[in-house]
């Protein structure tokens, strides 16, 4: 009997899904595996945390995104491991046998091995995430509400966001945006003055990745909209109610949030496979696991190399990387070879709130309402389906209409 | 110094809401508390429990809501108990000074003493306890998938409703609905013979409130979208995998929905009040508690009566309480009095799923799609903001066309 060869992906992101997508016609059957059910539009990740979008807005069940391809199933578990050896992947739900793995369980935050940090800080790499640091920025502002004591409530109404790239600067931005924009109307006494928000950057400048002229635009553009930008800042450490920065006095702070550091998820450690920068996996030019041809890494868990350096952990880099992977792999079932894997670069961009964003692409570069109008119509064309966009578009027009957030309730699952 | 005098009201569902929009133009100032930040649109919880709407669909933050109330504030607190002779509400943000005191804390579900069914049973009386039951539903759905075991793969694919009163008919219909029209999509192995939607009824019918020819209506759209309907059957026990009805057998189930018993909250007991049946405080016929006459008590809350019979648990007695303290408070302020509160019934309605609805309006009865056309427009026109209501709509517009709920997302806030 001939069987059809399996093709496991391990992770549901950008990289996963495309994988899984162009090995629709292949002769192979396709299982995706994630600890989630559903696949995540990250980059408005930013939004839910500022309460302009609803959980459901940014997320698919991936079920409903692989309806499409017959070849494909879905398991929701943890990923512990691969045996090589035996051609398993480890997971919670057991060993999973595959004829050809694809690892894209992507990223997560780094500490650098900072207890402080880890411990007192909220980060912004998955859903559960972002509606905590939702729940937590409505939290502190009723609570200053009905504080007496004025030290404590300006502790309460400052918000901290360490790392200054395009995620620290968006998060920054929205959330300077829904304080002056909109809890300001819902809180008549608010002394705005008394609200800070503080983006610390340990280099020179935001967005390092972009040009300078950027760069600056970018931080005009977080000032006018009330950001405090410290830079040359370095966290030293985080404690429950303050942050220290090097050389520089404790800062009380209500809550922090961390998006300095980002490093490969733990299944690069757990291999035991050769590790690059990041944690990240060492892969041939191929995207193949050295003396595993049949095992693919890609995505921000990839240490795959434009010349010398890491391509950086970007989506785009993830979804061309699914799309080679998944043409190798259907070469192989038909008894060719896997070629080089070559990135296209479509340009960079990153949003700082409302009318303003940076975008630079092929040479050219935008900023202010060019560059957000570039930033929307990008991000509205490549969310996921027909009906999240039309949604999110309302919500977006709803809030540059009426400079309301419209999700800003506190809520939790009770387990 | 003439202080203007301080109305404390406690919640800020339909009953609350109401009582504040109505001192609007009162000489008072008003204090909503409440636990959560958000007032609910809890006829359309089990929407968000069986996938179709997202949490901020039918939340809306306190705060925005009384925006255009001049007088009013409002404080996020847990309620503990009343001091009646210092006038004080007794909260966990410490003891609140009041002039009138509104009690609108609303119902939780009742288990009549029966630990089992108060430990093993998911609840369905708020925001936290419907996203409960979505991501235990969808987790199943999951969990059967991958299991080798076919009696536990049954067990997993069988749900439980409790009470055959408008939530439990609503909810099971809308499980039903998720399973039969959509789930099935997802799980292309799914044998829908293995899965059942069970609800269960110590009374001979479902919705008893209801006229005859209504019930057997409601009975016979419940068991064409493929829910067994048990009725005159009691639930005695629940295990953590099963439950057991008197007199009969024990039914494997991967989970039991309450919604069999309902009582006042517990701030009823905490005061030491007079309870009537289901714990709800006995009120004079204005609804001020006999000997505190500066203290009302609304809503579900309250012992109202109409004749004999106690008032049904509903929105409008809510809201048509909430509008008569209100009033008898400005009257007081006046130097007036509190007069009888007099329900007018404007006619009662449960959905049954797509199509389908009863609907018994001051001697009129409609069921079926006629039912439904009419129980649709009356949620459409009582969505609490327009933004609601359009996203709804979309919701709903896209459900009905696609058979699809777009937010089966297993997502829990991290702490």
């Amino acid at each position: 009997m001939n069987q059809v060869p399996r093709v496991v992906i391990a992770g549901a992101g950008f990289g996963g899904l495309t994988c899984a997508r162009a090995l629709k016609r292949a002769p192979v059957e396709v299982l995706l595996v994630d600890r989630n059910n559903y696949h995540l539009f990250t980059p408005l990740l930013y939004q839910v945390a500022s309460a302009l979008l609803d959980p459901g807005e940014i997320a698919r069940p991936v079920r409903q995104l692989i309806r499409p391809l017959r070849n494909a199933d879905f398991l929701q578990a943890s990923i512990n491991g691969v045996d090589f050896a035996a051609r398993r992947l480890l997971t919670d739900h057991g060993p999973i046998p595959y004829d050809y793995l694809v690892l894209a369980t992507g990223a997560q935050s780094d500490y650098f091995g900072n207890r402080s940090i880890a411990e007192h800080t909220l980060g912004l790499k998955d859903l559960d995430e972002g509606l905590a640091i939702r729940n937590r920025v409505l939290s502190q502002f009723e609570a200053s509400r009905w504080t007496t004591d004025a030290a404590e409530r300006r502790r309460l109404l400052t918000f901290v966001v360490a790392g200054g790239g395009p995620t620290g600067v968006e998060m920054a931005g929205a959330i300077s945006e829904l304080i002056r924009l909109v809890l300001r109307k819902d809180y008549r006494d608010l002394d705005t003055n008394e609200v800070r928000v503080v983006l610390i950057e340990a280099a020179p400048h935001v967005l390092v990745q972009f040009v300078p002229s950027l760069r600056q635009a970018a931080l005009r553009s977080l000032e006018r909209k009330g950001v405090e930008v410290m830079l040359n800042a370095k966290v030293e450490t985080v404690g429950a109610g303050s942050l220290k920065v090097a050389g520089g006095d404790e800062i009380p702070a209500g809550m922090v949030i961390w998006t300095a550091g980002v490093k490969a998820s733990d299944i690069g450690g757990a291999t035991g496979l050769q590790l690059a920068r990041q944690a990240r996996i060492t892969v041939d030019p191929t995207l193949q696991v050295p003396g595993h041809p049949v095992v693919f890494v890609i995505g921000d868990l990839a240490g795959a190399k434009d010349g010398e350096a890491l391509l950086p952990m970007l989506i785009p880099v993830a979804m061309q990387a699914g799309k080679h992977a998944a043409a190798c792999i259907a070469e192989m079932v038909g008894r060719g070879g896997a070629r080089a894997f070559q990135y296209k670069d479509p340009g960079i961009m990153a949003t700082i709130g409302r009318n303003s964003a940076v975008a630079q692409i092929r040479g050219f570069h935008f900023s202010g309402f060019v560059g957000w109008v570039i930033w929307l119509t990008v991000h509205l064309i490549n969310i996921v389906s027909f009906r999240s966009r039309l949604v999110v578009l309302i919500n977006w027009a709803w809030e540059y209409l009426f400079y309301d957030r419209p999700v800003r309730i506190i809520v939790r699952a009770r387990d």
